[in-house]
């Protein structure tokens, strides 16, 4: 049974949408994560793109992290001025911007991504330092990458590549997107199985036109969450765990007290008799990610109350069933509503808090039972 | 017949997704806008959350704008901080900002949106300085404010604010939302009279409990896009129209031509098998509002190729029609395909402006030929 007691003073300093962070939390789902890759005698070269953030950051350094990876030749730039110098970009190397992609590989052991000879002439003409190169693969998810299934593809491009003097080939890198699709455990892992098989196909046409000794990269959150099978992978690259999110929650990588971030949103109106409440917290702050649910419906978070060390568990039948751009409309219990009042703060737990976080650009921390000055991300320097 | 002529030299200092602005069509738009107005003898007290800039703000008060709309305290800041001395937060007024709200209520022109008596109650607690209140109703739209057939509400709230000192009543507020599911002028103008007709009732009620003289705002840019009949109103809220979407193209309020704003987007890979590329262009750039066409199904935006003074109409038959964080996956034409390179830029019309102009921050102007330091939005500050 949820406890639907209403704390006023718990984040009290709040005024508008404010993404809370509990420390505690993501230090437990950094651990674990970490625990885990050193148990399985993989490399934890974790995605920054969900967090977004040098303090954060930090808290990987000190579990022992020394390579990082990025979606962004911005984000590379970013984490390259607050020390970290191995950074892999795990996004098609985008060869408009060769002087930025120049400076870094001037600075930091600098990863690109490569799938067409078209890239790499580019980066032949354009570099003028080294770059370790990622042959990209992709496994079935039909978004970017040499298909896994392209041997004669991938083993041309791993010959160029292999031995190369400016481009040397580092290894093979493949994204799952079968296991988002996924609901639990046994499903995570047939998918999880299914896509590392294929990567391993790829990986063996690729040393096999080569050498012994590339790596493999592979790793989303939900099949690092829920499986231990990586025979074959070298290091894993997982990101959202850190927050994780109501996403992940409904895939089954994590419980609702893992979700380590939450926006803190004032009620502005009660309607009682719609059963409905609405707060400032809406599309520009959400993202408008949605997630259907057998029980709920479509809905873009669910309702936690503030704590004083962080917030409660989440509000049975509470739900944020739309979202315009700054509106939210929450769907509430009648046990929750007569307790609110207009002025009241509730937490809203995310669908996807990598969107979330990165349109807030700001972790104010929850756990603390104070007001501290926000974790500023990327975005807001 | 699309033209799909590559110029590789238009546009050809963007590195990575850039939002374009069209100045010279953006001006056309304002224009007819205010002409229209004019002509209807309504004020125009345009919503500046679309476009969030103080440049563009320039441009409406060149055309004799004098009063605004905005959707956050935020924004009455930022403008405030430029100049604007009426201004309207059409949202539920969040009482938990009081020293805000305060502060800006001694610079400026408040007006404050109040359906429930708690937010009077926190208002006259708390405010120093008088503000315009407008009572907010529901036309249907289940979002927020008091419904519109709620006549003894209405009126308690209209008698309890009528003269007021601090609170004075400025009149009713009503926000258009049927005519965003709407598709084609008749069904918007059917729409739109339905609304109009449930806000004069409304207005009724408030103005039986009070007296003759108080303002009627009504005013979304499909309505105001296609509408002659404003019967009883006073103002309209526009703000959309400013750049117009797909969204706003589907309804019919614009043609394609109208519209705006496009994000250059630099292409990372092409996949002639799936007749498919990659793009830096992803949901941190879009956002993620999808429109269903009939003919090209899902999608989250219409490519258009760059040209030395604009762009071009949209290739026929290719869309963006997948988004992740940073990625995303266009269809194209075997036509297009042939001819695009990695490292080309692309154009994508977006779904919806607001949310995409809210994310990007910056306007980069596209039909001057030449590059200029973006326009700063407010969160670019």
């Amino acid at each position: 049974m949820s406890d639907i007691r209403i704390d006023r003073d718990a984040w009290g300093w709040v005024q508008g949408p404010t993404l809370m962070l509990h420390a505690a939390k993501a230090r437990r789902n950094l651990k674990a994560m970490a625990d885990k890759a050193a148990r399985l005698g993989l490399r934890l070269r974790p995605h920054f793109k969900t967090h977004q953030s040098q303090v954060v950051g930090d808290w990987f350094r000190a579990a022992g992290v020394t390579g990082i990876t990025v979606s962004s030749i911005e984000m590379a730039q970013y984490f390259a001025a607050h020390g970290w110098d191995d950074i892999t970009i795990a996004f098609p190397v985008n060869v408009r911007a060769m002087a930025a992609l120049n400076d870094l590989a001037s600075r930091v052991s600098l990863g690109l991504l490569v799938s067409t000879p078209a890239a790499v002439e580019a980066l032949e003409a354009g570099l003028r330092h080294p770059v370790r190169t990622w042959i990209e693969v992709d496994t079935g998810d039909g978004r970017s990458g040499l298909r896994w299934d392209d041997s004669g593809g991938i083993a041309a491009l791993a010959r160029r590549l292999h031995g190369h003097g400016m481009l040397p080939l580092a290894g093979m890198l493949g994204h799952a997107g079968h296991t988002y699709r996924s609901r639990g455990r046994a499903a995570v892992q047939a998918a999880h199985t299914a896509e590392l098989g294929r990567l391993r196909q790829a990986f063996g046409a690729m040393t096999d036109a080569t050498a012994p000794g590339l790596l493999l990269s592979t790793g989303d959150t939900p099949a690092c969450s829920l499986c231990e099978d990586y025979e074959g992978a070298s290091e894993i690259r997982p990101g959202n765990f850190i927050f994780y999110d109501l996403q992940q929650q409904q895939i089954g990588s994590c419980d609702f007290e893992q979700i380590s971030v939450a926006m803190a949103c004032p009620v502005v109106a009660l309607y009682p008799d719609r059963g409905e409440a609405v707060i400032h917290g809406g599309g520009v702050h959400f993202a408008k990610d949605v997630l259907h649910d057998d029980t709920d419906g479509p809905l873009y978070g669910r309702v936690v109350l503030p704590r004083h060390d962080g917030w409660s568990p989440p509000v049975e039948g509470c739900i944020l069933k739309g979202l315009s751009q700054e509106h939210g409309v929450l769907r509430l219990s009648s046990s929750l509503l007569t307790q609110l009042r207009v002025g009241d703060l509730v937490g809203i737990l995310p669908v996807h808090s990598c969107m979330t976080a990165d349109l807030m650009t700001r972790l104010t921390l929850a756990d603390v039972g104070m007001e501290l000055p926000p974790l500023r991300m990327m975005k807001a320097y």
